[in-house]
C-alpha cells in the first residue's frame, strides 16, 4: 500500500480523529489537508456518511490513500483505546477545568509525547456543533486556534489544515532563497565587465557631460545594477539593450 | 458600513488580490478566511464570476462585508497602481530570478513595509493554473507555502487561510491557560481540608490496614489529587463522593 510521507523527522505524527463528521466531502477534504501536512493516520467515529464514497474520494483530490487506510469506530472511547495523549480542538470555552493551548504550544507537548513513544490524537468535532462536553472530557488538553474573535468559525478541513500546517512547519526555519530558474546569479567579474562597457557606451554617447558629476553618476549606475542580484542571462539581456546606445 | 477588525495592532494589514479567480464560491470562501484572520481589503482582477452572487455570499458565511467592499479591476497592473510592495504566492518554481520566502519570513518584510506606511499586496492565482509568469513579474518577491512535497496543492481559500493565519498570529506568543469555566482552581487550604476528611473516612473504613504502609498510601493519595489542579466545585463533587464511604 502506498506509504504517506510523515510530518516529523522522527517519523512520528499525531493521529487525526473526526468525531461524528457529517459530510463525506468534508472527510475527503480533511484527508487532503492531512496529506498536505504529512499526516497519515485518520480515524472516524460514527461518521454520518461513507468515507469511501465518490464525494469523499473527489474531495480528497489525490489523498484517497488516507481514506483507504482510515479506521471507523462506533465510539470515541474505542477510538482512543491505544492513545496515551489526546488534544481536542474547540472554538468555544466550556464550563470545565481543562488546559487550553494555542496550536504552537500544543505541538510542543505533542512532540514530547511522540518522542517518548506515546500515541497522540487530535480530536475534531462535527461540522455544525463541534465537540460536545462528553467528548472534551476524554481529552488531556484543549486546543483553541486563535482567530479573529469577531469571526472565528472554521470549516472542518480548515481546522485540520491549520493544526497540520503549524505542526508540519515546527522544525522549519524561516528561509529565503533566490530562485533563478535555469540561470545563476552573475559573479562580480561578469557584473564589472558589463558596467565597464555600459560606462564606455555612455561616455561615447556624451552621457557624462558634467565632468564634476561623472564619478557620482557612475557610482549611482553601478549601485542600481549591483543591488539587484542580476543573473548571467539577465546581464546578456542588458548587453543587447545597451548595444542600441548610439 | 460595517468595519472589519484588522489583523495587526498597528491597524495595517496586507491587501488580498485574487487574479482571475474562476468560481464565485471560492471568492466567498476567501472572504471568510480573510475575516477569520482579520484581513479586510479584497481586490479582484478579471473574476470569471460575480463576487456578489448567492454562491459567493453563502461561501463567505458571514464575511459578506468583505465581498461588498471588494474592488474589481480589469488588469493586475491597474489593481497594483497604489501598492508599493507585492508578494505573489506560487506553488511551482519558475525560470525567473525572484526571491522566494516562506510565509513567516515574508510576513516580517510585509510588516516592515506597512510600518513605513507602504501598501502591501498578496497575489493569489486562478484555482487551476495559479499565477502565470506575466503576473509573477510584477511581484517584488514570491511566497511559497512549504507543504508535503508529495502533495502540495492547496485550494485558493486554504492558501489565503495559511497566509492569513501565519500573519494573524505573528505577534501572538504561544500561551497556555487553564480554563475552569465558572469555577476557580481551589487553594491549598481547600485541598488540605478535603484530603484530611478523605483520610479520616478511609481510616474509619479500615482502608489503611497495614500500619507500616499507611504513610506511603497517604502520600500517594495526596499526590493524586494535588497534581490535577482541582477547582473548588470539583472538590465539592469529591466531598459528595466520599460521603458514600462507609
Amino acid at each position: 500500500m502506498k506509504k504517506v510521507p510523515l510530518a516529523s523527522s522522527s517519523g512520528l505524527s499525531p493521529i487525526v480523529i473526526l468525531v461524528r463528521p457529517q459530510l463525506a466531502v468534508n472527510i475527503g477534504m480533511v484527508a487532503r489537508a492531512m496529506m498536505n501536512c504529512g499526516l497519515s493516520e485518520l480515524r472516524l467515529v460514527q461518521p454520518k456518511e461513507n468515507h469511501l464514497s465518490p464525494e469523499a474520494i473527489s474531495g480528497s483530490s489525490g489523498a484517497a490513500v488516507i481514506l483507504e487506510q482510515a479506521r471507523v469506530f462506533d465510539s470515541l472511547q474505542s477510538a482512543l483505546q491505544d492513545i496515551q495523549y489526546v488534544q481536542a480542538t474547540t472554538a468555544r470555552v466550556r464550563d470545565m477545568a481543562k488546559r487550553v493551548y494555542v496550536p504552537e504550544k500544543a505541538h510542543a507537548l505533542t512532540a514530547k509525547r511522540l518522542t517518548k513513544g506515546q500515541k497522540v490524537a487530535w480530536l475534531f468535532g462535527p461540522e455544525r456543533t463541534g465537540l460536545e462536553n462528553d467528548d472534551l472530557i476524554m481529552a488531556d488538553a484543549l486546543v483553541q486556534i486563535p482567530l479573529n474573535p469577531a469571526h472565528s468559525s472554521l470549516n472542518l478541513s480548515q481546522a485540520v489544515l491549520i493544526m497540520g500546517y503549524t505542526w508540519w512547519i515546527r522544525h522549519k526555519k524561516p528561509t529565503e532563497i533566490l530562485m533563478t530558474g535555469n540561470s545563476k546569479v552573475a559573479n562580480k567579474h561578469e557584473l564589472d565587465l558589463f558596467l565597464d562597457s555600459l560606462e564606455h557606451k555612455l561616455e561615447r554617447a556624451g552621457y557624462f557631460h558634467f565632468p564634476e558629476k561623472t564619478d557620482r553618476m557612475k557610482r549611482n549606475l553601478r549601485n542600481i545594477f549591483t543591488r539587484s542580484d542580476l543573473t548571467s542571462s539577465e546581464i546578456k539581456t542588458l548587453y543587447s539593450v545597451i548595444s542600441y546606445i548610439k
